[in-house]
């Protein structure tokens, strides 16, 4: 409905529209934590997101827009259908689902019918938001205040790519594969440390210093803010090059190769850090495969490696009381280690 | 219903009277906080706001009283007419919603019409008070009292300009443009800075010292409280010349300019205060060119500056525990200097 | 239903039988606040108020009661009523109308009338006991064991002489104009200073200590338990005596004369003891007037000043960790330095 | 239904008996505390009260059974007959009516009459168990586990004797009028001041420690226990004693005097120990009338003052920190000096 | 349905065994409080109970199994039939309830009879688990975990041996006489002095320390869960001999003779120990009574009371601060030293 | 329907998969309790269970999938068929039931068929997750998160193997016997000790410190990810291998001796280590007995108990402040001195 800042139009935060970019190349990198100060755009750069995402081929009809190529991961509705038949598929645009700080459970998992309870007196499912957001995004804004449980839940269907409902007996499960895309405000309480863990990329917001720069920022907003349209015609071709970008980098993505020494390059910086488990390592190879792809290199190479480690691993460091070395630059310092080995 | 103090009577609190009829010009400048003791005519000043707004267009027929020139902003149901049937209009006041104490969140938000769902079997939208206050005013006394997540459900919503409900089953969003005013007394516990931020202006009223003036003051509300029609008479032209004062300002408003001179004014301001973001600038640079238009200039001058910078940073600033200076002279002080520059 | 101690055999406790008239002449004034021990016949008092109110005039079949001489405010009944009709009126006796400890919320603003709902499938609204209450007393005994979230409500409804129900999908307005009376222990938990200063009047109770005032009192009241028919039959002249004494002072009270030295006097005494706002000098004003109109004067004069500061201003003070002096000696000693000045 | 231990075989608990003769002599005498001990028999001699209890007279039908004699403080039900017609009279034993501690408020209060709401879609009243104790006694096993909310309410309509209903949209009135019958271990949580207050009597039980009585008492329940129908038959003859006593006293009640001395004497008392309010005195007035009946005498002598004075003021005494001495020790010591005075 | 672990299979838990088979006799001793170590078999032997219990004699078709030798203490089905009707009685199996963590309070208590009330629109009450077990057994296991609410009202029907539901409209009460049964492990939180002192006897289970015997508790446990119906029927035998002598216990329990110096020692001992109250006694004698009878002895002794004290005491004493000794030696050097007196 | 990685590709997790093999051969020793870092696979594994599990005879068309041989144990709707009726079988795969985070208490554990009582107006029950997991396993990721109240109830059923239902109205029993598994951090807060005595087996995983395990851990998960089915053909065999040793194990059991030396060296064991109660030797004669039939086996060996061990005690010991050795390598350091004895 309301029309979106267009994402071509953000200056002065490289590192977050990058980091929106990759995952938006392969969305199994997992989810995106944009954190920092209040009034910086991280809503707005989030929102901008549905301009960037070409659309999606779909099986007609399916209520979980299930991807025609894919029969193995089907939902229920597909499963039940007749395996000899020809499965229609049409075009959609990505979802980019907002999670609204009221929604309740039964909105967000699915929940009985009641319209169809009531009057037809069955038991159907209603899907809930996680459906919606099947193979697209879902935005929390300000994901410290949402409440623990629910996040609990999220982070779990994230993970796992199903979302698996046990209540008011009912038992569904559909697929709910998608990115999460968090923005916070450390300031307004600490995250716990499984929540980082489970975004793939964290990004850091500030303020800009620059003076100019500022000006230059208010002046675009302010004339969006007049006058939505004319703003979003002007900017419409810069947004049409950075889609075009990202489906060449997706077709690009199977090609890119990971060399076993970059691949042990990667397992070092993280042993090295000290990251618990495997699943560093396994973002760190993907978000550089992606970037790769983005650059238009068909093999990983260390300046791909130098960008995306601090995203990938900056959230996920213990905290070590004797060194208050902002996390970034601790990734950056063991990434110089680890190349000079 | 009840008859309202006219706002032309109001006197002794020239920031509070000032602040909201610079938003009465621009309503995207952001909401107005009101602090102060108690008894001083808080909310006698808000409730008295409906005698300066000047009746709006609106789409005849839409319960959301949607801006016949603005289609792409449309609600639900102006969407679902047909495009090419001619849109009639008509004007009505303009909406000061009172949002009362005991407020249940799906009387603001919105609900299931149960009406129509017992009686019908339809599960349709009762729109709430946030439909209700669609590009009017939303009117909260006693900020403070109100529940943390409705006070976080009310400050996304008039961020976004939409209401996003997603609950028993509905999943609509339609239009929720409105100026949030809130009055509150910092004695009965500290408001967030997310909140204060979220805020447009802050004023600052405070019991007035000056015999004279408090004499008349009493005299004035007694007058009213014994006939409150034959005052509402008396103060009717002072009200009329109010209300085209605003009108004029709101036709002049696109035509005044701010120089870049001015907006770095506004930035450096900003900077050296150290206010988190961008939003300071920018409901500076809103608030300055409303001032002016009310004023009858057509460019942004030093003196509009000085006459809104409180209002617009006072409640940005963070607590320096060294300079327990108040925070509206900090604004001066760091004004002086910038000007000065 | 049962039989009251009649108000004229009350002895011993002038303070609050004083200030309970005064309301009575000038409801507008505020609520009663009535503080102290255990025992000492707070809700005995209160309860005989009915005794001492002479009957109003309504207009016929209206369930709000609304005063036919004040169209302006009138209910939504009335207000759908034609207005070219001639209005009928009947008198009835004012309501004393008690909240006990169990009520819920819904029946103190009103709520839904389920009876209706069920049967005819029509969303009506059943007055609660703020309607009942309009145009009369509305008594809390042990306002101190009443939830927060009620007292706020009750304060906001008082204040505003209006009851805006948002909630089950019901959105009604209507005039509710009473007196708050609230007994309460000041050991049994402090009142909030916001609630306090919503009171027009406080008095304070205590355990007489002349031994044969006591005996007195027992046996009256002992007498009352006995026979209390018999007792009210010996009583019932002396109740006529102060209803009529009432009555004349409402009819005298628009002439009472508020010289401008005795309205500065009120003001100069009220910025002296630095109380908030200018609550207090209104009151003031108006609680000297119905004084006055009680005692049969067509001006206010000093003695009527010194009565009524008291029980106007003691419940508005600062709490002076320096002072420990009772708040009733502060206002006394202020009010003499101001009248020395 | 399951057989009582017999009021006159309880042996070893004399203050705790006499308290109970001396209420059901005088109800209004207020509620029975008593405090003490585990399995001190406080329940078993509660229970055993209906023994002594002789039949009252009743409205025939009337569901709150009124007294025919006292058509002033009726029911809803007696108010709405006609006036003209005769009263049909009945005797019924009194209720002694157990509060369990899973009852809910509505069963307490009464609530909507929820098989008439949907059989015959009309509201109407279910009276709850303060309607069942109306004329009789309510019994509170272990005061101390009850909900603070719960209490507050049955104190309140103890106090006033009458049950007013506000909730679901009803609206109801009854009389109540009980003698509160509470149980409770201090050493379980302190029960608050305005608690005690409102109890009339309160008595003190205690292990004994005198072996043979212990034995005694043992076989007793032990012979009880196994055959209690033999048990009751034993000492038929003995209840019906003290049943006799009580009648007699009641008839008396009204012709014991009570010298202006004595009534001096006891205000005096009071005034020494510092009880708040009036409500001590009252009380003490009332209890030595009961127990010179009791004793049939037709003047309230020292004596009865004596043993009334403890059961009547210990549990009204302020906590003194410098004087660790039971209260009823200072009861006791206090009205020696008054009596020497 | 699932078998049962043999009773008389059980080794190494002497005092257990011991208490269960003595309220098996006389279950007006009270319930039984196993408390221990994990994995001691607590539940094993609670579960095993069922195989001791001989049947009852029962009123053919009463809900609530009434005995038909006790028409006074009748259900009230029992009660509502024709007095002259020749009463058919049937032998049951005793009931042993199992109170599950989940189980809601209106399933303990009893509740409206929904499906009734939903299809034939009448009120009627569905009895609980208080009812099966009437006459029984009920078994909670870790009964710390146990809401504090529902322990209560589980104790309180225990000591007065009725059900009294006063909820949702509907008004109860039918006999509930059963021996609690609770497990618990007082590591995981002390249980409150007020419920130890509902429990009649209490035993303690530790993990056995001899080696032996901890290998044959293990060879008997894997062969029970490996062919659980071949194991049973091996002690058959066994258990049914045990059966037998619950059996003639009961029998010779009307004949068993406490002389007064057995009294008077039980009393002494209890004064000695300072248990509150005169329960200790009560179930002193009654578990003295209940021993003997399974010993087949018509007389109290010494060695009986030596057995049953610390069963009956030890969950009675005060905590000592100065003495850490265990509460059941306590126990027994105060029963030396009256036994010695 | 979403494919599992294959258990036979798991590398760097020994101690787990052994784990998850022995009680797949024998369920009775009980849950497995996974703890370690965050990303180490531990959901992988868990998920990975169903690849391992051969098929079941189940009876056909019970709900509960009674087993034919068993009909002890037998559900209710087997009980009430015709016992002479044959029994018809089938073959079905293992349930390996997820809990979800957001399950509720009635889809846990079984509740009233709402569409039956609606349709049909009769009461049924609806099998819960407890019934599904009935001869299968429970999964619960993150069992630190999971509601307390929630995990006793589930360890209670688990350790019963029924699920006795109360609530709503409905009394039920039916079979559930079942190997719950549950994955957990111990540094998300510490499990209660009560719930670790009731997993049989608990294992420790920690990420691989061998940077070429880590590299090949990451390419297995990458190229699953990429072309899961492609993958999952790829191990098909080796899966195949794997569920065949399981099946030849399950048949040797009941052949695997248990001589009383080794029986002894286990209880000594488990008396040093201090275990409460009997459960730590239970699951260890098991553990080990089914760890020598995967083996090939037809004896427990000395080798046979130092495998098992410390998968079976480790987590059952006490904290011991003056020791803070790992508790695997104290019960290592026991099982020497043991051995060595």
């Amino acid at each position: 409905m309301a029309l979106t800042f267009p994402f071509a139009a953000i200056v002065g935060q490289d590192e977050m529209t990058l980091a929106i970019q990759v995952v938006a190349v392969d969305p199994s990198i997992g989810g995106v934590l944009v954190l920092g100060d209040r009034g910086t755009g991280k809503s707005t750069a989030v929102r901008a997101l549905a301009d960037l995402l070409p659309p999606i081929s779909v099986v007609k009809g399916c209520p979980y827009r299930c991807d025609p190529a894919k029969p193995a991961g089907a939902c229920p509705v597909c499963q039940a259908r007749d395996p000899k038949a020809k499965v229609v598929t049409e075009r959609q645009s990505v979802a980019v689902v907002d999670l609204p700080l009221g929604a309740t459970e039964d909105r967000v998992v699915g929940a009985l019918d009641l319209e169809k309870a009531l009057s037809q007196g069955v038991k159907s499912f209603a899907p809930g938001l996680l459906a919606q957001a099947h193979r697209g995004f879902l935005y929390i804004d300000e994901v410290n205040l949402l409440d623990d449980h629910l996040v609990d839940l999220l982070i779990d269907v994230a993970a796992s790519g199903e979302n698996l409902v046990e209540r008011e007996g009912l038992s569904v499960r559909h697929p709910a594969r998608f990115v999460l895309v968090g923005s916070g405000n450390p300031e307004e309480g600490e995250l716990r440390p499984q929540l980082l863990d489970r975004f793939g990329l964290s990004v850091q917001v500030r303020t800009p210093q620059d003076l100019a720069l500022r000006v230059s920022i208010i002046k675009r907003r302010d004339a969006f803010d007049k006058d939505p349209e004319a703003f979003k015609a002007l900017w419409h071709k810069d947004n049409q090059k950075l889609q075009k970008r990202i489906l060449k980098a997706r077709d690009l993505l199977d090609e890119v190769e990971v060399s076993d020494d970059m691949l042990m390059l990667c397992t070092r910086l993280c042993q090295q850090l000290g990251t618990d488990g495997l699943r560093a390592e396994l973002t760190l190879l993907r978000a550089t495969r992606a970037y790769a792809a983005l650059q238009g290199h068909k093999a990983v190479k260390a300046e791909h490696l130098q960008s995306m480690a601090p995203l990938a691993l900056r959230h996920r460091l213990r905290r070590n009381p004797l060194d208050d070395t902002d996390s970034g630059a601790r990734v950056q310092r063991s990434l110089q280690e680890v190349l000079a080995a």
